[in-house]
């Protein structure tokens, strides 16, 4: 569509909506009726009967209806299609595209997306592409601008964005706000560099989503008073209960890296849930094809005693009111046709799910839709994200000792184990290196690591937070060279290699995060991948990649690796 | 302030909210600290306690403070300052200034008006007027544009409002949408001229309100659908449930026409009150001076068993996140310092009001404030708009039938008495006219009236709905003149005068609907003029002046007068 005026704009709307006036008044046919429909009433809270009519997209009436496409609901609930807080697309490691496709089997119409991994990448390019990305999905994709890049400034990212720099994206229809403050510190210090971001979102009546692990007391009340209004790092009800009780939106998160939501199901009451939403913050590929979405939050909820309409509640209005997205989270005229159709609550089985009035999912398969058209020039970019010279085993030779970084099964955060001036797979001493990939500087920060199993051959991956530079970790510094070398010649993704032999890979050509390929294949590629590290010695109790993509993230403690060094998280100090 | 750039603005921003970052972390002293206090927390549903402290006019924090004022509240209960979600402001008949004094003992610090009755007269002027006669007043006054100037086309206003007339306000930071929609069956049978109102307000990103007493079924879909998002003329539980599970909000009023407030109590219960605000429609001096405004509501509410949380959650946080002031109606850092000090819940009186941190009300006087400043072109306009030739009683004069309406006590609707060509006192059969009074065309329509019992001499006013011309009854020609010219030369107001001795008036300068005096000095003239019309037989059991001044408005049945004539509402035909 060319230019278009104000009043041209108005008219094509009116066009549109008399029609809908038409059909709701039952002077013309819906485009589709969900005929004798049961569905969750939000604003009631219980359970209504009657026919559903959708026109242009829209839900038009409930109660007697006719249409050209009529389909009946006997026997079956229809709720709003469900809404994802707080997702990093990039963490299903597929385009927006692949990734619609998986979650729209699962009811899922809206997700709320912090492109903050390709930020960290790409900068406003990154965010750019992924609003082109996500353009007229089945799916709806909403932003929130990244507020941390980098994560530190000692960080080597490919980008630092500062609040001019994100500024113009808030014009954008889809972006909704400030994502995740971070830099809680930052805040709660009055930093004005970090301070100002969220004054400058304010000043465009944006949202600004928190992420405050534990804080509490006047700490948590600067955080707030700052302009922050949300928190999806509850891990116990007594610290989401602090911040819901001073005005925070809280978030359960349900992800492949966290899991609150059992923790806080006391918060599903109605004293509290009417504060609450559901999110992911990340979800990998293998998680997302077994577990499935936000789908899976209503059904465990549910199964555990909480009111069905709660959970149904949760999982969509209440999402939808928070950003301000209220023409969808209800099934009332003037809202989105977004449906999700379940065959009861306690089975929680997606029988259906339509987006904007088109049935989007059989119970079978998704209908297909095409991909958003990006910008050549945008696109050829993001696939060439890899500056660095070609390494060589030299590049990696460090005599001086250097700091021993502990993993922990199951945990983010890390050990001090002191100091090494070698590899010793006997006591399970790795090399780790963290080379800087995006300005072809060759910093290549040295360490080792403990706790990771390996006992032959090198693991690299360029997913790798926040920074997402390369990090490689192995038992001899020629199969690190050449496991380097491998991800950078796929312009990205993850390598497992042992004498020089390719023993697993996943290439993630979009920006070093993302696949071309299917779900399914990035799946099946990821899988075989992590076999692949096991059979090397990997310990079975690590996740092989993503525990080793957090050794570079200098904000959790203890000791990280950053493309300078060893660190000491706390210290803030180069060890 | 002169022009400032957008990184001025941040700036300014910015330097505030640093302030207000070390106040809450406690690293400096608050404005103000409320210590001890007791306070309705909107988010946990129950009644906190802590010191609250106040920076830059905002909450900052609640917990131990230090302020460098520092006021004991053990003992009294700290509530949000109240909302009021829909006034006609004009029916005060005072300036916005008088209303804000007379309302902010009653705990409001915030209301949204529609500025209809003004806009009938002047215009997009009036709407101006009224911008700049509530800028920066202790009470915050939002604004919905009016939907419907004129009423029908059958009414000779000052003004008509399309969509472009009004479409620059939504620019206004202090607009937050567009007013009742009482033109619903324009919406229903899909005019396009009223639906591109609601369209224009929808591309602005606005609120749209609703006025549809009884619409039901699928014209009432037909109505939300189009874009209709809340309603404040339910009469009972059923109607206000049936807009309510479509998704509109409901406003309970309860003012000095309308008396809601009883009947729909079944509404504030868990079930319902989330989608539940107050309002009050329309205020007249004697009713702010003797019954307050939304306190009384609360308290009513409260008498009759309504969870104290709940009321008080009706009055404020449900309209703030409706109307998307989502920096009020809660005690929560970020939130405005507005607080409405009672002493329980059961009396509920006033004890202290905070408007943006600074107490307007200590319980026996209003704290000065500035009258905001107005424009000398806009104010002088707005004291010049009776546009008509001096009337003689040959005007009145008339030998052919006219209709008589005939006024039913306690109600706006009427009835159809036949017709008459003569006064007849004995009947109680007066004569009634409206003389158009904007655009000097010497329009006047004549009728008859009964039910009113006036027994001698005239009452004349220019508060007449929608359009404002001037409304008079009188027993014979020559004091119908004579009022009706007094009303002219007062440039506005009530007169009730009997052979050519004004015995009682009230002059209303601005815009011939509100007077430059004060509340009290309003309400005494007015008191004085009911009385005399009293004592000229006017009936006991109607008020004089409001109920007269709904005998122009050709949307309430079944008889009416306008400029041109008696008309039959429903038929929409001059009788």
């Amino acid at each position: 569509m060319g230019a278009e005026s104000y009043t041209g704009r108005i008219n094509r709307k009116l066009n549109k909506k008399l029609r809908i006036v038409e059909v709701a008044a039952g002077r013309e046919k819906a485009d589709l009726v969900l005929k004798n429909a049961t569905y969750v009433n939000v604003f009631s809270n219980q359970l209504c009967c009657g026919d559903i009519a959708v026109a242009e997209g829209l839900i038009v009436g409930m109660g007697e209806y006719r249409g050209e496409i009529e389909l009946d609901m006997s026997g079956k609930i229809v709720l709003p299609g469900f809404i994802d807080a707080h997702i990093h697309l990039e963490s299903a490691m597929v385009s927006p595209k692949e990734f619609a496709k998986a979650v729209l089997p699962h009811g899922t119409t809206t997700v709320i997306t912090d492109p903050h991994e390709i930020a960290n990448v790409m900068g406003t390019d990154g965010v750019e592409y992924m609003l082109q990305a996500t353009e007229d999905l089945p799916v709806d994709v909403r932003f929130m601008l990244p507020s941390c890049v980098p994560s530190t400034p000692m960080d080597e990212s490919g980008a630092v964005l500062d609040y001019r720099t994100i500024d113009s994206f808030y014009d954008h229809p889809r972006v909704q706000g400030l994502a995740e403050m971070m830099n809680y510190p930052g805040v709660i210090g009055a930093d004005p560099q970090v301070i100002e971001k969220i004054v400058a979102a304010q000043a465009h009546h944006k949202k600004i989503d928190g992420h405050a692990p534990g804080l509490v007391g006047n700490d948590l009340n600067a955080y707030i008073a700052a302009g922050v209004y949300s928190d999806h790092e509850c891990f116990d009800p007594a610290d989401a209960i602090a911040k819901l009780e001073r005005g925070q939106f809280i978030m359960i998160r349900e992800g492949t890296a966290a899991h609150n939501l059992e923790a806080l199901l006391p918060l599903l009451t109605p004293q509290y849930a009417d504060r609450c939403m559901f999110c992911c913050d990340d979800k990998h590929p293998s998680d997302l094809l077994e577990k499935g979405h936000i789908d899976f939050n209503v059904r465990e909820a549910i199964r555990q005693g909480v009111d069905p309409i709660v959970a149904v509640k949760v999982a969509c209005h209440h999402a939808a009111r928070y950003f301000l997205l209220n023409n969808r989270g209800a099934i009332a005229p003037g809202y989105l046709a977004d449906f999700a159709v379940i065959d009861n609550f306690q089975d929680f089985n997606i029988l259906q799910v339509f987006k904007k009035g088109v049935e989007m999912y059989d119970g079978t398969s998704v209908r297909d839709f095409p991909a958003p058209e990006i910008d050549p020039y945008l696109s050829q970019k993001a696939h060439d994200t890899f500056h660095l010279a070609r390494l060589t085993a030299e590049d990696f030779a460090e005599r001086r000792p250097r700091g021993i970084i502990g993993m922990v099964p199951g945990e983010l955060v890390t050990t001090d184990q002191g100091y090494s001036d070698r590899i010793d797979t006997g006591w399970d001493i790795l090399k780790i290196a963290v080379i800087e990939r995006h300005k072809n500087t060759h910093h290549i920060g040295i360490g080792y690591l403990q706790g990771y199993g390996l006992k032959g051959g090198a693991v690299a991956t360029s997913v790798s937070h926040d920074s997402h530079n390369i990090i490689v970790v192995g038992t001899n510094e020629e199969d690190m060279a050449a496991a380097a070398n491998r991800v950078a010649e796929n312009k990205g993704g993850i390598v497992v290699l042992e004498n020089g032999q390719i023993k697993g890979e996943v290439a993630l050509a979009i920006a070093g995060l993302m696949s071309d390929d299917t779900l399914e294949n990035v799946n099946r590629d990821l899988e075989a991948a992590k076999d692949a590290a096991f059979a090397l010695g990997v310990s079975r109790d690590i996740d092989p990649f993503m525990t080793l993509s957090f050794m570079s993230l200098p904000v959790i403690p203890t000791l990280r690796l950053t493309t300078r060094g060893v660190i000491d998280v706390e210290k803030q100090q180069y060890i």
